[in-house]
Parts: structure tokens; sequence; C-alpha cells
């Protein structure tokens, strides 16, 4: 019988986290104030988040240890599988050989708790009196949810209201957890009253969300912090638990990735799972390939440019260089809500941008299609999410078959489609479109972007 | 840090399956068919079933040898975790051990697939040309959905007419693998057509998809065949791959169970853990209890007779001797769709009877509690026919902790709760009713058993 999965036992789990700045060829870029464009103090981040998560966002440190606490809960359902994809492989009648970290497995079926949980930590010993955040799909809400309940943390999740009238079973999901979940816009903020008195029944957005959280935190008197899910570096650096147990895996396979592959929203499931390898690039000449792939309908890195723009619609988030399409950029709703942000993480668009990592943007009913081609040889229905890695890893697949290579490809399989499968019956009807935006429509969103100068 | 996940690599997965009726000191009661009475013969099972699946379900062979192209797909999730419930045992402040089996980690998200799989490989080695069956919720239709996909085998699930209007994503996943599912009654059957004669808006039940799924195989002349995913011998035995692998984990965790807990429906998921460990009680003096858990909304073990009944309502089925409610009983429409059957495997009612096995009632309402308490220690989401097992296990838990034992608690985690969300908005709001059958209503219901002179 010919080796599947790959496991790893709890004592192989991660002791720390890697911070990619410390080996990163190109220095950080600094980070503004949304209002007076200098650099950001710990002062101003420290009403959003504890010391903490303040000093792993800038530090140089190449590795950060990972509390005992977070990694007793780690072992709920880490190290998680590494998973030999060989029914894909023979659907595709393909010499690659196609490898899965299955990030599904978490109780919440994503990356998302990874971060959650070490948030919750720092933010519980700070003595945080409670947590808010935003989320859309409902992905990270979940996430913080549980990790919150574990450390007896409360938290206000306002979740986008089409969301929440449409997708209620992540909000019951969170709410399984103890989370109060509210739709945004709301009346508990400012911003979200502004919102509703212009017009009562918004259907909200991320960008709305986000604001509505953030003024939570800021104006609860110290009492709340903020927590966000991705593009941050301490977010990206406790994802890299991911690659570390994947390189010990790939180990065991007696292999090493030719080709590393993820989809990218924010940035933080692929540089997960990629952060570890590039830094084997950097310091251990190793040699693989790295692709981040994003929909055709959030085109940032391949079609934005690299420059500095706020982290939210509400300009309220610091000034960050990263590619972005610009912070008034309105995605079309394509099912894998998480890949629909204006910007990315400003690591990872360091990187693309000196060429350590490759991008490519692909069509959501290409997605679908590879989603569906997985499902049948595999057995686990992916996110939509996902769908964007397991499509560009079946290019590839099918692009070592024509050259007859035996490539080995590596993707995180971010999270399951549990909770989609509403997408996947559009898709199944024949009713689901492809967003391809006219280079007018691009600019247009460009024309907003801060005039910073350095 | 403490052990948490004991993990089974793919080399100790099991090679046989095991067969309790080679070791019950109590023996197998006849089948008769439905009209005749007579003992049924292998012909008339033939219908219905390849011959290696019948030679199975009258094995008296202890061990029977899982095929390697079974466990090459029983690898892609197998074997399962079991898991220590640490922050279970500390939320009840318990001095008991609890254990479960996590058999929520394959693809459809429940053991069912552990014989879907064989079922759909029998079928295919025998030429059957398609499967047929039937299916609530949609738990037995997702994995057979998956088996048949993985072998090539068409498939026709006739899916409760009600479940399919109102729970169309386990329809979707059904879809997604590749099956054919029908909101039942169809027209597609003389049955279901008699049916919507008389009512055209149908809501459906299990007992009219039972029949349309074997007409339609009845009346292939000979190209499909029909599959359940409960009650028979074959089916119990397929399961025991969840024991086996528990008792090797049990020693690595340097434990053996004083009490093993399931949930019972049908009866699968909790033959399948008890049965070899059973089988220690009764051939290596072991000395484990076994708790048989099901809903007070179906008491069959608890409130019926051990008596001759059909094992379906149209009384197409063979007649066996169960405990049951009567096959024209109409279980109240509760959320753990998957124990709403008026009886109960035959090999399990025998060994309820001979007390070998113990069985406990349990309200809706209570279970769902238990549910919750589960998630917010162990952060995954039960299933509500699971969660029936959680809350015997908590009861189990909180007398050992009154009575200061380490008492060694181990249950079957049959599957997670991602496709019945809704049922706990329906908690969580509040809204969840409890049933209590007046013994007028069970005594009613037993009025109709066949008459079986032997």
């Amino acid at each position: 019988m010919t080796q599947t999965k790959f496991l790893l036992n709890e004592t192989d789990l991660p002791k720390t986290w890697y911070n990619i700045n410390a080996d990163s060829p190109v220095p950080p870029t600094p980070v503004l104030h949304p209002q007076t464009q200098d650099p950001v103090t710990p002062d101003f981040l420290s009403v959003l988040f504890p010391m903490e998560l303040i000093l792993q966002e800038v530090s140089a440190d190449r590795y950060i240890d990972i509390p005992e606490e977070v990694r007793e809960i780690y072992k709920l359902w880490r190290p998680t599988p590494l998973i030999r994809a060989r029914r894909l492989e023979k659907a595709l009648g393909t010499p690659a050989h196609i490898y899965f970290k299955n990030e599904g497995v978490s109780p919440p079926g994503s990356h998302k708790p990874n971060t959650a949980v070490a948030q919750a930590f720092y933010n519980k010993i700070a003595g945080t009196g409670a947590l808010t955040t935003e989320t859309g799909a409902g992905q990270w809400g979940s996430a913080l949810s549980m990790a919150c309940n574990f450390f007896d943390l409360p938290l206000e999740v306002y979740m986008v209201n089409i969301s929440y009238q449409q997708k209620p079973y992540r909000r019951v999901l969170m709410e399984s957890y103890g989370a109060e979940v509210f739709a945004s816009p709301t009346d508990r903020t400012q911003f979200g009253q502004s919102v509703l008195a212009d017009d009562p029944e918004s259907p909200g957005s991320l960008g709305i969300a986000i604001s509505e959280a953030v003024e939570a935190a800021v104006t609860s008197g110290g009492k709340k912090k903020y927590s966000l899910g991705s593009v941050l570096n301490h977010v990206l650096m406790h994802q890299t638990v991911v690659g570390e147990e994947a390189l010990k895996q790939m180990d065991m396979a007696g292999e090493y990735p030719d080709v590393v592959i993820g989809c990218v929203g924010g940035g933080s499931n692929y540089a997960g799972l990629a952060y570890p390898f590039l830094r084997e690039n950097l310091l251990n000449d190793q040699n693989a390939r790295f692709v981040a792939v994003e929909p055709t309908a959030t085109p940032t890195l391949t079609r934005g440019p690299y420059a500095f723009d706020y982290g939210d619609t509400a300009k309220m988030a610091p000034i960050v260089k990263m590619f972005t399409l610009g912070h008034g950029f309105i995605p079309p709703p394509i099912h894998a809500g998480g890949l629909r942000y204006h910007g990315m993480a400003p690591s990872l668009c360091s990187l693309y941008d000196a060429g350590h990592i490759e991008a490519v943007a692909l069509p959501q009913l290409a997605t679908f299609e590879a989603a569906i081609t997985f499902t049948r040889s595999e057995g686990i229905i992916p996110a939509p999410e996902t769908a964007h890695a397991i499509c560009a890893v079946i290019d590839e697949a099918l692009d070592a078959k024509e050259k007859g290579e035996e490539r080995v490809i590596l993707f995180n399989f971010s999270g399951h489609g549990h909770f989609d499968l509403s997408a996947y019956q559009t898709y199944l009807n024949g009713e689901l479109e492809d967003y391809e935006h006219p280079e007018e429509a691009i600019q247009a969103a460009l024309q907003h972007l801060p005039q910073v100068n350095l």
C-alpha cells in the first residue's frame, strides 16, 4: 500500500513562529498614520492591539516562541495532515506529485484559528476586556469566536448585513461558540448610525464592518481591543506553523516541493505555508518556485500598482505600501469572499515586487470546475478560496504532464467548503458568472490613492 | 505537554472487519420473507444486494478480509484520531477520563463511508450497473455518493421531499460527488406515483423513500441494486474498523474503557465502536460496560417490545426480530434525523436483550445543551445524533465525579454538525421542543406487528 497521509505527533508541533522580516532581502516599508502620514507609533497602535502583538508586528527576530497556552489549544487539531493527492494525480494523468496541507481540519474549518488563538491569548494576558472584529462570509469570525471562548474573552463580531441575512449558519456557529454577532451597519457605532441614516436598508460591506469594529474598540476607553485576521506581519507570522510542519512532512515523504502554491486575499494562509519554504530558498540554497493565486475579480497583484494606500475603505487604518486596487475598489460578489480585499499583506507584496513570488489571477468558473475535480478525486469539498489554489495546482500538474516532468507541487488547502454549498449549487445549476474588469474601472478606483511624500 | 490525540499510521489500518455473530452468546434470529414469512433465501436477497454482501450478512466467520481497493479509499481519512477530551473533563471538573473516536473527519463528515465504500466496491465488482438508496437528512446519501463516485458507479438517491426542500446543502454535496438526487415521492416509481396521486404536495417520509429506492432496484431487470446504510449485519460489520482502531489507540493511551458509549438509530455507528470491545469482554475477560443512547422521541430499546416486525413502513423489507416501536410508528421531527428509525439492528437487539448492552433514552433539549458544552470545550460542533452520545457521556462523567472515580469513558463521535446549524439556531433561539410519548401512543403503534408463528 502506498502512503497517502504524512502525520506528525503533538511532540512535533512547532515551538516557534517564523518571522520572514529577519531574512527578507527587501526591508520593511514604512507604516503611516492615516491622517498625519507620519510613521505610526506604538502608542497609536496600542489603542487597537495589545503591546505583545505590536512588538511582534515590528520584530526583527527570526523566531518567536509560541506560548505553551497557545500550543495546548493548537493541539486540538494540529499538527494538521500533509496529504499526497494520488487520486487527483491519477485523474489528471500527470507525472507530477501533488501534496496538500489540510488546514480544513481545524474546528472552524480553516487556517484562521492559527492566529485567532494567539491573538486571543495575548489580549487575555494583557487584560483586554473584550475583542471586536468584522467578518464577511464568516470564516475569520468563527475562528476568533472559538479562540475567545477558550480564553473566556467576550467577542463582538460585526458581520456584513447581507451575509448575516443570507448565510445564517456561520453566524450560528459563532453564537454556538458564545460570540455576540451584529448585522453591520449597526446602531451601536457612530459610523454605523451614519450609514443607516443614509440607507436604513444598507446591505453593509466589509469596509463598513471594519470601521464599526475599529470604532467600537477605539471608543471603549481602553476596555476593548480590535483583532484582524490577515494582512499584518504578526498575523502572517502566526500562520507559519503551517509551513514549518509541512517542511517536516515533506521530509517524511522524501521529497521537496518544486513549487509552493496558495490562494491570496490578505495573504495570510499563503504566507503561512510559503515563508518557511522561502527561508530555505534564502538561507539554504533551495530553489522552490512560489505562486500566489488571486481571483480575476480582485486582481491585486496582477493588475494593481505597488503604492501607498489605506488599509480600509473608511481611511481609519494605517497607510501601507502594497499592491492595491484602491481603498475604494468595490470587488464583485464572487463566492470566494475571503479573497475580496483591495490590497495585500505588505511583506508579501515586497517579496512579489522583488521577484521572489509569482502571481496568477484565475476566473471564478475555472476555480469551481477545479474544485469539483478535486472533490471527486479526493473526497473533500474545498472552500471557494481554496479552489483558486487547486485550479493553479491543476494547471501546474498539466504543464508538468506536457513537459513529462515529475514536478513536486505543494499547496495549502486553506479550508473546506461545508459552509459554501450554496455557491456550489449556483455553479452546478450553471448560474455562476465570471468577472473581468475593464482597464478603465481599475484606473478609476486608483484615482484616490493618498499622495505620500517620502 | 500532555497528550491529547492518539494517531495511527496508515499501516495500522485494520485488515479485517469483525463479525460479532462468530462470538455472540445469542444465536442470530431468523429473517423472514415479508409476504410468506418463510426464512428468506439468498435468491430473494440477491434482487437487492450483490452475493458477496449476502454472504457477509449470514457469515459465521469471525474476521472478513477488507479488500485492498476499499482500504486504499479508507486511507483518505482513516485511521481516524482518538482524542482525549481533556478540556471537557476540566469543564466538568470530573476525575473521569473521556476519549472519543472522531469519525467526523471523513470527507462527508460521518462514519457512514466505512460501509458505503465497501458496498460500492462489492457492487462494482459484481457488475451492478447502478445503485439506489434513500436518505433523510442526507448523511447516508452523501457518504454513498462519494463512494459510488470513487468506483464510477451511478447512484440514484431518493431524498425525503421535505429535507430536499428545507436542507438543500446536503443535496448539493451529493450532486457535487456526481449523484442524481430526487425529491421523494417521485413520479419515477409506481409507489411514488400512488403517493402523489393521493397528495401531490406530499412532504415524503423515510418509509416512502425506502420503498421507492427498493422498487427502483427491484424493477430494473437486475441492472440496479439497493444499498442500506445501517441495521444489516454486513453494514454493522463494515463499521468495526472504528472499534478495531480504537482498541489500538486506547492501548497507546495506556488505558482501557470502563464504559463504551454511542448513539443508536439503526445501530451501525455504535456497533462499529462497541463490537470489538464487546469481543474483548466475551473472549478476553475484559469488563467494559456498554451504553446505547437513543432519543426519548424514538425510544426503541427502552420502550419497545422485542418482537418480529417489518424493516420498513411499506412491508417490502424482510421481517426481523428486534426491539421496535412498530413499522407504522411516526417519529416526531427531532433534529437527530439519523435516530428516527422504528426498529434497531437485530444483532444489537439480541445483545441488549441478553444484558450485554444497556440503553438510555435522552430528551432533545438536554442533548443540545450537552452539544454546546462540548463545542465550547473541544471546539468541534457535533451532529445532533452525536449529541445524544455526548449527553450520556457527560452524565457518566458527572456520576464518576460524584463517586470520585477515575472512570475511563470512550464514545463514538459519529459526525460533525456543519450541516445541522439550523437545528442549533432553533436551540439557541429557545425554540427547541422535547417529545415524550404517552404510553397509549406507543401501544397504538404496536397494534400492527405481524403475527409470526415460529
